[in-house]
């Protein structure tokens, strides 16, 4: 996928550079910023993905001949504005919070600070991402624990476009999940894959005996096996017969499950498969997981519900000019006054604050004015830690943001921050935002 | 978008492949369906879409070198299904409803008929299509015979992951959308592209007034010009004065508006801009674009909602095999019995019935044996029509159903089919299919 970006974005993104342009205010500083209002879904918290998709996507934002053919065809921009996409390349800054850290209302996820063409330009794409990304991470993170350690695998590639599937499967991954059944997302960012048969494996053989022969004989006697085509009592003892004591597992994809989980599991160790594990996958979202985590299941698989955000495909993100330079150089905070859509003006640096036992008390929110990368608030009270991170400097990006090892730091990360939130955090109820937003 | 589609897949379609090479059983016969148990969100038709993606996703399903080397050296398949693989070309038959059709619970949507290997091979990617195109055309449709005739634009890219933005620009404009603000879609699908200017623009410059300037100078008095960043009333009268009366339109994206619209219709009219459109952008969905319908609208921008299925953002179908050739080479009918998931073996045919106005009446699913194009049915009472087409043959992809004269087709086929049904088809409530489906 190393083809140009430049065309993922809305057409106003365009028209608006060439009337800067020819304004002549296309090159005033300017300050945007990623966030949301609110988090959608009534989460408790958020969780930051995508961030290294969309600096490799930044990378990838040029206008190559294909590109500017197809925007002059269409007479989609002027001839100057051509000129000047041509040579673009993103030349700025970009903070924000490091993948896999949690957010809240107003959290600023990303900082762009450039001009305005260069930052206008990435609205889109940078919205693209993270809106939805950061929907797959927050679900997958709520699976996470209500799975309370016991092993998630993402098997929902089927449920949503082909390549969301392939980003599904690493923001499940970054929030906790251990492994996915998709390919390309193995390829693409080394995630583990898994999986072994489905049901019309066992249908096309002549018996169900013949279909666990068959995988046996492919995979071995470690393999998973599917139970429940026909009647999964007998499917547990044909299992057994097949592959022996030293079955890996059973996998059970229908029925109610707590129920059929502990009757398979009392069957098993009759039949001396103390050993041989249980996965479920039956239409799996955080309620039924978190149902099933104290019965004798030893992992899930999970597919519809966290690839759709569990109810909440998109996290409801916006990317907002705060701040940019006048007619005379200097800076001027800005925000949109429309009542349901008010936003906070000016460029914001970010502390949590924790109290004595390490728990995180609130998201501080410091206004600035231009652009700044130092952090403030040395007078703040209480413990407190910087939340943003430079992800791009003079338009270089940082390289431990991107690749295996950032997603590795990003999927440690994650288990960091949601391990510090106060434990109201980890209710699956609709409501509150688990710290305050403060303004200072 | 040349590169290979074959590892957006499921890990088991290739583990099901070599198990069943070794077992001998590869290369039985099979008839695998794609289908939806029921409408998801009680929608009381689906519209089918993705088709034409598909069939492009499939001629480039092909193990290349890079392939072979992520599965080899994951050892995800042995040496044998290795070979196999870097063979595969589908060879087999491929039947379906073509695009823009409409769909009820059980239609068969997609019938391969090809080797077990062959068809299992494509049922993620099948699915994954399928399921999310149809989900954003199903909403689309329904937005459309909402919006009463008025002009919709899709403008959602930023909602979704910036490759599903372009499949959802697709959809939208299949099921009734006249344009999108998504770039690639203009490019890759021959989709009218539009946008003008957000608020950010406005933002930038000293005075809304200058940015108005700006705007015109570049993008001409024919220009959308977004009058909601302070007050709107105020940004009409200045819109107005800039663009003088031949002002193309404005655009609201804010506030309650039944009322400010109308409030916009009557100061444009006094100003004299009588022929000035008047577009609104905040966050519709069919129900709010219903609500609007008989208002001074002129147009409608529609985001989240349409690309995220306005609350359906996947479709629920699934991929069966119904039948298959047994040891002997006979073709046996197969399904699936699990109480909750059962499905109905055999090859189907289906046809339409209409009843003497031309208005459906049921979608009359036809069972047979193994794979059959040749429809049946002769004996039934009444008008009917056959559905299902036929989208490959022997490996070859009938290019009507792909590229832009496909996407036409589509668009046309989805006018002419949603105007046939009853008029409870077009109810935004949830509810029962509009027609019944029935087995003979």
């Amino acid at each position: 996928m190393h083809t140009s970006t430049a065309l993922l974005t809305d057409h106003y993104e365009l028209t608006m550079v060439d009337a800067a342009l020819q304004a002549g205010t296309a090159q005033r500083g300017s300050v945007f910023e990623l966030f949301a209002r609110r988090l959608s879904g009534a989460r408790r918290y958020g969780v930051v993905a995508g961030t290294g998709r969309l600096l490799d996507a930044i990378e990838r934002f040029r206008f190559t001949d294909a590109e500017l053919e197809f925007l002059r065809e269409h007479r989609i921009v002027s001839g100057a504005a051509l000129d000047w996409l041509a040579d673009f390349r993103f030349s700025g800054d970009i903070w924000g919070y490091p993948e896999g850290e949690v957010f809240f209302p107003g959290s600023p996820l990303i900082i762009v600070e450039s001009s305005f063409a260069e930052g206008v330009l990435l609205e889109t794409l940078a919205l693209s991402i993270l809106n939805a990304d950061s929907a797959v991470a927050t679900a997958a993170s709520r699976m996470s624990h209500a799975a309370a350690g016991k092993p998630l695998a993402e098997m929902g590639s089927r449920r949503t476009g082909e390549y969301s599937a392939v980003a599904a499967a690493r923001s499940a991954y970054l929030a906790g999940f251990s492994a996915t059944s998709n390919l390309e997302a193995g390829r693409r960012y080394g995630i583990p894959t898994m999986g072994t048969a489905a049901h019309s494996f066992t249908l096309l053989h002549d018996s169900e005996r013949q279909a666990f022969e068959a995988q046996v004989a492919a995979l071995g006697t470690d393999t998973t096996l599917l139970v429940d085509t026909y009647d999964i009592e007998q499917g547990v003892r044909t299992a057994v017969e097949v592959a022996g004591t030293g079955l890996g597992a059973v996998r059970i994809d229908s029925g109610d499950l707590p129920v059929v989980v502990a009757q398979v599991r009392r069957l098993l160790d009759e039949l001396g498969a103390t050993r041989t594990r249980i996965t479920v996958t039956n239409d799996l979202d955080e309620h039924t997981v978190a149902a099933l985590a104290a019965s004798p299941v030893d992992s899930f698989g999970v597919g519809t519900s966290v690839v759709i955000g569990s109810g909440t495909p998109t996290m409801g993100m916006v990317y907002k000019l705060v701040a940019h330079e006048n007619e005379s150089g200097e800076w001027i905070s800005v925000a949109k006054k429309s009542a349901e859509k008010a936003s906070v003006g000016g460029r914001k640096s970010v502390r949590r604050s924790y109290n004595a036992r390490g728990t995180a008390t609130a998201e501080l929110i410091l206004l600035g004015d231009g652009p700044s990368g130092e952090p403030e608030g040395e007078d703040l009270p209480g413990v407190s830690r910087e939340v943003l991170a430079p992800l791009v400097q003079a338009g270089e990006i940082l390289p431990e943001h991107t690749g295996a090892a950032g997603l590795a730091a990003a999927r440690e990360r994650h288990r960091t921050r949601v391990a510090e939130l106060p434990p109201v955090a980890l209710s699956l109820t609709r409501g509150d935002p688990a710290i305050p937003t403060e303004y200072r």
